[in-house]
């Protein structure tokens, strides 16, 4: 059961500058930060609010590494923005299977490591009316 | 200050589609529903969770009810998706003027009516990263 809306990914082209505008602009400070080498990004997690589910909801500010990650990518046809939302769940894999059951594409076999230790999976853009959707179960907790 | 993720603004072509695939993809409810004339919305909100500053994080759905509104405009130019993202505050005026003395962009003079009576105003996307960014004071609380 999806239980908060975990956190919202911006793709930028400059981290650094980034973050320095939603400090500026809003206080927010950067709460933890990881290169994701798999994800081929460099992040920074903006904490915004706790959640009722004992959780925490997130700015997720994502650079690209690489020419060749799906954020690079993404960036390139789209410009800087919103990349995606992501649900937080205490059970990814239940929660992914019963999705597929839907008939929803969820694009890894199996969840892959995210941000700080969680383990997440993503669905189809195409099949969440153009919404890439990520799915995360955060590291050592119920949630 | 800024407390809360308040709600992630999806865009769709049609709201009832899109209610439905969130109902039986998530099991997500409508919270609430409206059509928001000045804005050229009909709306609805998903609750997803509670926040630690006493409010709440919601989906808000929105298919345009004409075609000068904004959304049917950035609905033909981008395509159904993540439109905009909303954070929570208790002092909308208060939190718009110190945003705009830092050269950022605000498009409304006063804050107008949003969702269930919340007064809200709007951040330019082009000095925000690529990302359409509201401001919302909840109606009749102090978040």
């Amino acid at each position: 059961m999806l239980t908060r809306i975990d956190h919202i990914g911006i793709a930028c082209f400059d981290l650094d500058r980034t973050v320095e505008f939603y400090r500026a602009t809003y206080g927010f400070e950067v709460f933890h930060s990881e290169v994701n080498e798999e994800q081929g990004v460099r992040e920074a997690m903006l904490k915004i609010n706790d959640t009722g589910d004992g959780g925490a909801s997130y700015l997720q500010l994502l650079e690209p590494t690489r020419e060749d990650s799906t954020v690079a990518k993404w960036l390139a046809k789209n410009g800087e923005g919103v990349h995606h939302i992501a649900f937080g769940t205490a059970d990814v894999d239940g929660d992914a299977a019963d999705i597929r059951a839907k008939g929803v594409r969820v694009l890894y076999d199996e969840p892959r490591i995210g941000s700080m230790g969680s383990r997440i999976t993503f669905l189809h853009p195409k099949d969440c009316g153009g919404v890439l959707t990520e799915l995360v179960t955060s590291a050592g907790t119920e949630h």
